[in-house]
């Protein structure tokens, strides 16, 4: 909890002698003192992933020039390189159906501060939902879809979000399936709940297939929307025991729990840049 | 723990008025005394599954005679029903490859007494293990097997399993499947540890797709074998936390620890006559 | 889930043959069928207990002399013993102080269904969730305490508490603690959230004593209030692992999520009748 | 899983700027390459950790020259330091009583590599598990253990210690209690494993505490030995679910499989060089 303000890189490159005191003397020449420093070296495909935080008191570049001042090192190693700043709250658009489990919990943590975010806007295929927008003073945007207008009125989504200046989309049970256009305007930065231990049941209603399957274990999982249906890189995932005595309403009720604290979790995650993506996987620092 | 001798009934029927009533009525005027009693009834079949327990001391019925008794009961209800009594220790055949830690797990929590169950022999595909059997003074077998001679060798372990009076088999991480002949004459007596949260993860090297697919939590699966491989009824499941750090050895590793805890619950329900198949998925009473 | 109506018996005698027999008896003979019996047998103290669930569709018995007709059955087995009927909603007040995490959870929950219960109305030693009380609808009742008037206010709690016929009551982070005389009102019907592992880290700050011991493994706890400070009987507990890493903040953050889920558990199983005390713990039915 | 030799480096020292450009400058200067780098700020006492490891193979120093090459830098920083290579195989030893599951539990894994230690010899106050030490080849030592004795047979505990060059002890269920003067030539190199939840049923018979008090789940805790009985510096804890069902030996069944869990990762990240301890708690490195 850093009421300073810091400045984060995230850094994959292929893994070479020398990154981690090229990036640290970058730091420290210029007068920076290092919060935290998370870094991975996957040995099958000999990639470097590293996350450095940085306090920006007493920093000897402005921030705007740092990009500028840490490009030669960048390009030195070949870097896949993004640069944050603490102080940037980023922007989040919540989209939904008609269950409001998720939406609270994100709302409400958002409000307590728990979740380091602005929520933007709601958008929604129903109007259900709306009064909790009012209630949280949210703006609330309903746009219904069939097979006919799907692409149309994406677009106007699409600009709505544009409008809010969205960085982050959270689909919070969110009924329907975005088109792969829409999805290649955030890559990655759409994240799902999907309410099974994925990869098992995949699609349409996993509760109702973990209950045919007699699973002695039911999960949820938040990942990265992809143009593939629920094969996004995997952000995170949690379980919960159930019983030949759970109903389907039991499964369903007992899934919602998780389901919350998996996509809360995630999102947490994405929003203090602590994700990365690689190979249709993630690292997820602590 | 009782030390006293019991008799246990497991019963499925159509749901019906009066069961319980019968059942109470055929033990308590008979002298008997329930020592515990489980039931569930699946509302979507209108099925009936019942375990009830009762101490043998003073009970009016002969233990030979209890079947005779309360047949007349069993066919009015129509009852699929068996009886069994807790002095008789069931023997087990415990099948294994090359990996001892179920196989450890399994001869240890039977000679401490915490699986009640007498381990009859250890067959295999592979002399490797003998040294461990002959440790635990257990009759050691190995069958190898070729696509060519596997039915005969299975003829022969039929064989052997019958002198030894195997009631139950454990496949503690035995690497060959076994035939639907072989199968069928175990109906519900096999025990299998798959290294996966079946259903994702069916057949060959389980951990190695959670690794490529990036999961987060990583699983294993207790289930009865049936002619489908790896989607025979589960008896039990239980996951253990993954990350990116979790090289495929570390992952192997870690769940090494969730097979052994997964499999010897399944067979201590299983032995203990607490689990109860039905439509494919098992009522497991705790 | 029965739209039926039931009946719930609810009993705890010395174990004895028979008792079964008996209350099967009487629901068979007046037309009764089971819906679910749960029981348990403690064998230390030879004492019996059982959940008994029949549906009241054709019953012989009028509702209003089920108890009349069951006493005779009750006396002989020296019985304590609870009638309950699925289709009287109990009414459930929540304390609060200026937390909201755990109020939200429940609101929401009763709300959805998943929580069988009327909010009947919240109580609190603060303003500030006043607003909640009237997004939601629910009566709100400021009651501030010093140690001067503590009894008086709790007085007015408590007729408060009469007028709305609360039957139990949720202390949903409610940062008072209760006079015996208050408690004494509601026996074995206040749950209390303790954000700690009980029996450690009991009383004030538990998540600061465990940042200080340095536990792995945070927890927390819901029991019911008696006298003596965070030691009634025990209902439910849950856990989430921590680490170095999280500060203060974070494993309170952390914990609120596993409160809630612990709090909204134990008043669900309160609320269906599955919780009986005895030697100041619990049994918990499925 | 590197083939190769590494060394590693763990420093604890005040948090200033600079630390990991100096550090990570003595490594690429002498033409080293990271292979993993962990670190970690406690803000509350303003201390830095660190734990990083890199590859020999061509590094400029020879591995007897590292330490006093590095001395300036640690000197400068005030550093608390250690360098480990990870060729040099630790020698542990393991103290047992009569309970055999740790035991067990860590021989396997050490046989399998899993753990990466050579186990030096087995010391016990009985003679019971002697023919275990035998089946795996391990020097077995008897000490029994009067009040009267008690540091007598330390003193030749301590001298079978240094015979068989022993860097780590654990105490696998051993139920004795060592001396302040016996810890004192192992500091923070004494693993136990207690049998609760700790801070929670300190001393004997913790599972029994947890049944009269009705907990919900029960734990084991590995901690560092220090004077304090129960109370030195956790390292690992892993808990599990029991109900009013479970007898005491249910507990206790249910308790080893979770004492060998937790025993066997404390003793791995010790070994690995991943723990440090501060103001008597740990940082674990994953």
């Amino acid at each position: 909890m850093h009421s300073k303000e810091s400045a984060i890189l995230l850094i994959s490159c292929p893994d070479k002698k020398g990154i981690v005191y090229k990036i640290s003397h970058f730091i420290y020449s210029n007068n920076g003192n290092i919060l935290r420093s998370d870094q991975h070296a996957d040995e099958e495909s000999g990639t470097f992933f590293m996350r450095i935080e940085w306090d920006l008191d007493g920093f000897a570049i402005e921030k705007n020039k740092i990009i500028k001042a840490f490009e030669p090192i960048a390009a030195e190693y070949s870097m896949n390189w993004q640069l944050h700043f603490s102080a940037k709250q980023q922007r989040t658009s919540i989209f939904v159906s008609k269950m409001d489990h998720c939406l609270y919990d994100i709302l409400l943590k958002a409000k307590e501060g728990e979740i380091a975010t602005d929520i933007a806007c709601i958008i929604s295929n129903h109007e259900s939902l709306g009064t909790i927008a009012k209630y949280f003073n949210i703006p609330f945007f309903v746009f219904q879809k069939t097979k006919e207008n799907k692409l149309q009125q994406e677009q106007k989504e699409l600009a709505v979000l544009k409008d809010f200046d969205v960085d982050c989309i959270v689909l919070a049970r969110y009924m329907q399936i975005l088109s792969a256009h829409f999805v290649s305007h955030y890559p990655n930065k759409i994240i799902n709940i999907h309410h099974s231990f994925l990869p098992a049941f995949k699609g349409a209603k996993p509760y109702h297939q973990a209950y045919q399957h007699g699973v002695k274990i039911i999960g949820a999982t938040s990942h990265y929307v992809t143009e593939l249906l629920d094969q996004g890189p995997i952000i995170e995932q949690d379980v919960i025991r159930v019983s030949h005595k759970d109903s389907i309403e039991d499964i369903i009720r007992k899934g919602k729990d998780i389901e919350k604290l998996v996509l809360s979790r995630a999102l947490k995650k994405h929003l203090e840049h602590k994700v990365l993506v690689y190979a249709n996987k993630t690292i997820v620092f602590d």
